[in-house]
């Protein structure tokens, strides 16, 4: 348990070690460096991770090589920066309101609505979701931050799996393997990172309907899903 | 059309233009292809494909790195060449074969089942399949090949996308978005590339069975799996 709350903590302790020189007020330092995460990524993705250069990076955010410097220490921290950045964000906008729904069956639709959404309001218009894409990456990490990203990915599984079995427990759930069913979930999830156009022809609002549709019909028993319309 | 069938030749010209070396008989060539694209993709997996030399991979499939120019150009003809290998074995497996199904719903499982097994059969003991995991590698390519490697999938998902309109004209298909469909289909069936263990508890066929229950259920009436039991 111990060993959990350390990692959560991770990317605070991280954050005071960069070196953050004051090159606009303090109140605005975090969106910035949300921009930079985000603008690494997107290169990252585009030109593959080992192939960016910190001054590619620098000219996309529009700052200089030295100026990136101050943010990051290294491109490898960056890289671990980005996915403790964009596990900081399912954490505020996912986990942490799901684990505050009692309902296991409302808690799982609190997942899947508010990760898709999560998703595509990341997703840039060329039709994928850099930082979500990048959590891939996990080649580029040294062992001691991939242990670090893997345990908070492996919280958020444990998170979903133990819904799944609560449902199971309260026979809602389909006769469906539950490890299956969390890595089903994640699939159809995460792979809205790679497909979903933010200027396409549904809203994001629609297609957190329809995931929740088809997530939910896949592994609820239908005479629950009927009882609730 | 002509378009599409030139994309499909384009492997078997590939493969011509590769200098193919007489290192063992010719009926053996193949195989040992096959071998070269499967290792290859393993090391470009866990070091990057940017950061993979072709020293790398011609010690890790043991040959001298002068023996694997007898097989591939260069590196960035191998991650094409890779990409076409995982396509082929798609199109011999699930696409040749569903498309050899009239019934829709039976061409849906046919999809689900055979992509499934397909990904597993090729899923390394460390808990991945790397040709599958390297599908996405698409920034590593160059334009050109690009684009013919797009069209396959695109293919692939028009095949997916014809088969849920023609259970929609069915009445067969719930009130859901074939787009998001056909893609949250996609997402689960690619995701076992990331987390199927062959020798974790549930074997490739139990595994298959779930998915189509979920695949299925998420996206089909329940009356009509009802009347299918």
């Amino acid at each position: 348990m111990t060993a959990k709350i350390n990692e959560r903590q991770a990317p605070n302790r991280m954050a005071k070690t960069m070196k953050m020189q004051r090159l606009m007020p303090a109140s605005e330092e975090p969106n910035r460096l949300d921009q930079i995460y985000y603008v690494a990524a997107r290169i990252f993705c585009e030109k593959g991770y080992d192939a960016t250069s910190m001054s590619d990076i620098a000219d996309a955010v529009g700052i200089t090589k030295a100026g990136i410097y101050h943010y990051v220490e290294s491109k490898q921290d960056l890289l671990f920066a980005i996915m403790n950045f964009g596990m900081d964000r399912l954490e505020t906008r996912v986990i942490t309101p799901a684990r505050a729904v009692a309902d296991a069956e409302q808690r799982l639709r609190t997942i899947v609505r508010n990760h898709a959404l999560l998703i595509m309001e990341g997703s840039a218009v060329a039709g994928y979701n850099p930082v979500t894409v990048l959590n891939d990456e996990m080649a580029g990490l040294t062992p001691v931050h991939r242990r670090k990203v893997l345990q908070r990915k492996r919280d958020y599984l444990d998170l979903l799996r133990d819904t799944l079995r609560q449902l199971k427990d309260e026979g809602k759930l389909k006769e469906v393997d539950d490890t299956v069913a969390a890595f089903s979930l994640f699939g159809m999830l995460l792979w809205l990172s790679r497909w979903y156009h933010p200027d396409g022809k549904l809203s994001a609002g629609q297609v957190a309907n329809e995931m929740e549709k088809i997530a939910l019909g896949g592994i609820l028993r239908p005479q629950v899903r009927l009882a609730r319309k």
